[in-house]
């Protein structure tokens, strides 16, 4: 009999059929014996109507009421888990994250997990009832409900399972684990049994979809094995945990791809001292996030020209925000490409083995595929390219290193 | 400058547009120097669509889990009540029933309240900010979410003023205030300037739908002084407090009539002492409430009538219990008839004054109208009558009392 911490996401609590089905599942895991703590998320859509009414009223709502409008998304579905639980004849009770004792800091929207007191929840898993918890929120030192922001159910679920030391954490969601790759681009790309968190942290950054890094992180900083699966069918998913030995004979994890980039290029700009720390401090103020960077200063005439990756919707903003910074610097011009993909290849094996780099170089070259920025990491290697030659680019990678075997 | 305490109702606040409008009056009241404490409801429609949810579920939902799903209607009011503040330059806070310190018993959907703890209210209130506090709902104390059952939004309003010794509480709803009699009815109806407690109470139990008597009587008890009137207008409304000597001048102060009433009767039961005991207990069982009543005795060979009322929807339900009751107490039969009015004259000088019910039968004769049934009460005379004739009968007895003056 193990203590297990489940997580449903927005889509798997989507309607009242979907949380009749997640009751069922529940009820699955405690027949087999199993204690069970629950969180769930707003049904998916209902966080997007509410903010749809804040909106209506004013243009930047105050971040502490936004918490208060926001935090009954998870209380509808709370209840309704619960009802659906009692329904079937199972010992319910729901929890907000305020009587789940989730303390967090003060910074309404973003607010960051604190500590939890979890002796009420101890005492009815005790009493033999299956605790539903609302994800997604908490409430700080002065008895203020905040929410953590995305991602924020996964990180209630895994703070939970820490504090309860849980024998598992299963996040379930609508996809089925961790892929090898995009099984809708590279068709036999393997579900990974398990996978290393600093290795799952380099897919959340790289487009995956299925977890924020932020969740992935406190658990690798607590030591919470979770498993990522689906709500949808009984398959196993994907264990995340500490990096093990045998891990690392596995040179390469996986292949993930980012099609929404875009490329700025900055070409003859003056190369003085401060000058990337002005470019990139302007685009700050913009709310536009830079992802890689590469500068090349080798120009004659002390000039330079630095390139960088955005999301593709940043890429006008860049535009509009940049020319009167480079008049300010004494020069330079800048164009936007909107056609790029990010591919990065990932694995704790790289850090031991040579030539992952040539490999990945020499199958993009094979496809005539020309590599437009590079950057690497201890355990991953990134290159941005042109969005038309993505898929296939993902398929050839996939097959030099032997993913789908 | 005083201390106010406002509650809007679920009408008043029902769109983004008339939370708009809340935020306009409540600003109205504080530019005039006001320190203000809000009450809101459930935007109107929101409580019955979450009952919806919850009896899609299942049939009989558990009363904690539909607290923790209603309280959720409450906590969207206020978020957006206090954003519609800050827009319009106000500086104001949301606080839950928990927040708010509104302690309640362990009754899940109509607890009572017990206590409330107002120290953080009363901070917020001394830093100049607008409190907005959710209406129906507390917290007990083992920490769940309770809430108070029909009528709770001015049950807090009313409890909220009690406990901050507020100058004055003003009901804000769909309606002017108290009239002398349904306006509809009578074109000369007179709104009320005042009315006492007692009175307010006989006329909230009279189909009068402004109030639930257990506000009226939570404010009685602590002497709250407060006020019914319009969110759509700027009209005073009717000003509710302890009977005062002059009162009792005026003999009858309104008239009201609930036309949805059915009458019961049940002859030829056999007189035996637990006949009328056994008859209104198969009803309580049946969740059938029964108002007015009489029973008569005097019939020869030792059989007894017994006629009573009851809200229309229930008299079908009444005609299928009894039968076999009847039988059991060996015979009888019973018969509804569903055409039936109830018409109250009330008035806190009627102690004092004789022939009142007098002139309401004189009145009533000169109509032609056949009274069914009379009962009577310190302040109140009611009679049932002929729904066909209810309109006319208000209206005779309006004039009879000379109330359009």
């Amino acid at each position: 009999m193990a203590l297990i911490v489940q997580k449903y996401g927005g889509t798997s609590v989507g309607d009242i059929d979907r949380i009749k089905n997640v009751a069922q599942r529940i009820k699955k895991s405690r027949d087999e014996g199993h204690s069970l703590v629950v969180v769930v998320s707003a049904r998916s859509g209902v966080t997007n109507e509410l903010i749809a009414k804040a909106k209506a009223i004013t243009d930047r709502p105050d971040t502490r009421e936004m918490d208060m409008l926001l935090a009954i998304g998870e209380q509808e579905t709370i209840a309704l888990t619960a009802m659906a639980l009692h329904a079937i004849g199972i010992p319910a009770v729901s929890y907000t994250g305020a009587q789940a004792g989730i303390f967090t800091d003060e910074v309404f929207t973003k607010a960051k997990i604190q500590k939890i007191l979890p002796k009420p929840i101890q005492k009815d898993l005790k009493a033999g009832k299956v605790v539903i918890v609302a994800g997604f929120q908490g409430i700080n030192e002065t008895g203020q409900i905040t929410t953590l922001g995305r991602g924020g159910s996964d990180l209630t679920a895994i703070a939970l399972a820490a504090a309860l030391k849980a024998d598992v954490c299963q996040i379930f969601t609508d996809v089925d684990g961790v892929y090898t790759a995009d099984p809708r681009i590279a068709k036999d790309a393997k579900k990974l049994t398990e996978i290393s968190y600093d290795e799952m942290l380099e897919l959340a950054s790289l487009g995956s979809k299925v977890m924020q890094s932020r969740s992935v992180e406190f658990a690798k900083k607590y030591g919470v094995v979770f498993e990522v699966r689906s709500s949808f069918n009984h398959n196993p998913g994907t264990i995340v945990k500490e990096e093990v030995a045998y891990m690392e004979k596995v040179v390469v994890r996986g292949v993930a791809v980012d099609k929404d980039q875009a490329k700025v290029a900055i070409t003859n700009v003056p190369d003085k001292p401060a000058t990337a720390a002005t470019i990139f401090k302007a685009l700050a103020d913009a709310a536009i996030n830079v992802d890689m960077i590469v500068q090349n200063s080798s120009h004659t005439g002390g000039l330079a020209d630095l390139t960088f990756t955005v999301q593709r919707d940043d890429a006008t903003n860049a535009v509009r925000v940049l020319p009167a910074v480079l008049k300010q610097l004494g020069g330079g011009e800048v164009k936007a490409f909107d056609n790029i993909a990010k591919l990065s290849v990932v694995g704790v094996g790289m850090r031991t083995h040579a030539g992952v780099a040539a490999t990945l170089f020499s199958a993009l070259g094979a496809l005539g595929v020309n590599i437009q920025l590079i950057t690497t990491s201890e355990i991953k290697i990134t290159v941005a390219l042109d969005r038309a030659k993505a898929d296939e680019a993902v398929r050839a990678a996939h097959a030099a290193f032997g993913l789908e075997k």
